[in-house]
């Protein structure tokens, strides 16, 4: 036991933090955004969850991870913590500019998973004209790449998804993307 | 020690090896390339690196993190081990038309980098007219987003980049994407 915890504390010291050896801006990104379940907290906060109770609740993992990984995009600035208008003492999270501009990796992302791994249950259109979005992200009626405030999302007809936890029941409605999770 | 071992072991059962109960495809992409180093395994096949020991010299990473690295993305269709032409009996490692369709989502995050992070020092352009590619990773001239084998990849001039390892200086050239390293 003494042993593989030595193994796993040397490997943690090899592998490193970040990539600094790595003279590339996929690892400068990658240190933002590549520490496991970074990427889902930016998806849910694209999805308009700001709450640490509600990320909590979608995602089912410890608070330790939640708080350390919330307070890594915040050092990073692709978040940042403001007073909650709702409840007096408490706090949100927010994407900044930067945590928005995460949105076409993202996307890309899941266009890559939809092509490769499983058909897509949720869809996103262009919010003036109603036009899904392209794989590339980009809006094929008005020929540009809508940013995600203008961005729809709905449940493909029939699929409910398998999360039955409150934040996720709610995001099965058609909303904007942003549009702050209330419930 | 066995304390924090235990707690380690119990915070790695609980984040799991995958995001079963998220449901949703970003997850699913994140199954695949979320691993640490994962893409940027992919991102030097882009480049051309095939065989075990070049990406050994560029990532700096135990061997056995690349070998479980590679197997993965092999067990996952990414890439696909082929004997290597040059060498009989070893083994070099290619994308497969999954693994080529990752271009988009490491391009994405790379564009990210080079607004958020630090200037490109890597420049992309469409092969058959030179145009550099945009923020999107289309040509502008052509308004087409070309596949990663019409890709130039150049350094910027005066920036030789900080690795001075064999296979990151033959990437210092002008070359396409995929084009194989040669050492």
């Amino acid at each position: 036991m003494v042993r593989s915890a030595n193994q796993g504390a040397r490997l943690g010291v090899v592998l490193g933090k970040d990539y600094a050896a790595q003279d590339c801006l996929i690892a400068r990104a990658l240190e933002v955004v590549g520490e496991r379940w970074t990427l889902l907290i930016v998806r849910d906060a694209l999805f308009g969850v700001r709450r640490f109770s509600d990320f909590l609740v979608r995602l089912d993992i410890p608070k330790a991870v939640l708080a350390s990984r919330l307070r890594a995009l915040v050092d990073n600035g692709v978040m940042r913590r403001e007073p909650d208008p709702d409840r007096a003492g408490r706090e949100i999270y927010e994407l900044t500019e930067a945590g928005l501009d995460l949105w076409p990796a993202i996307y890309a992302l899941r266009t890559w998973a939809a092509r490769h791994r499983a058909p897509a249950s949720v869809l996103f259109a262009h919010a003036p004209c109603g036009t899904p979005i392209d794989e590339s992200g980009a809006c094929p009626a008005c020929d540009l790449t809508p940013m995600p405030q203008d961005v729809v999302m709905s449940r493909r007809p029939g699929d409910r998804g398998k999360r039955e936890d409150p934040v996720s029941l709610r995001l099965t409605e058609e909303r904007r993307l942003l549009e702050p999770v209330v419930r």
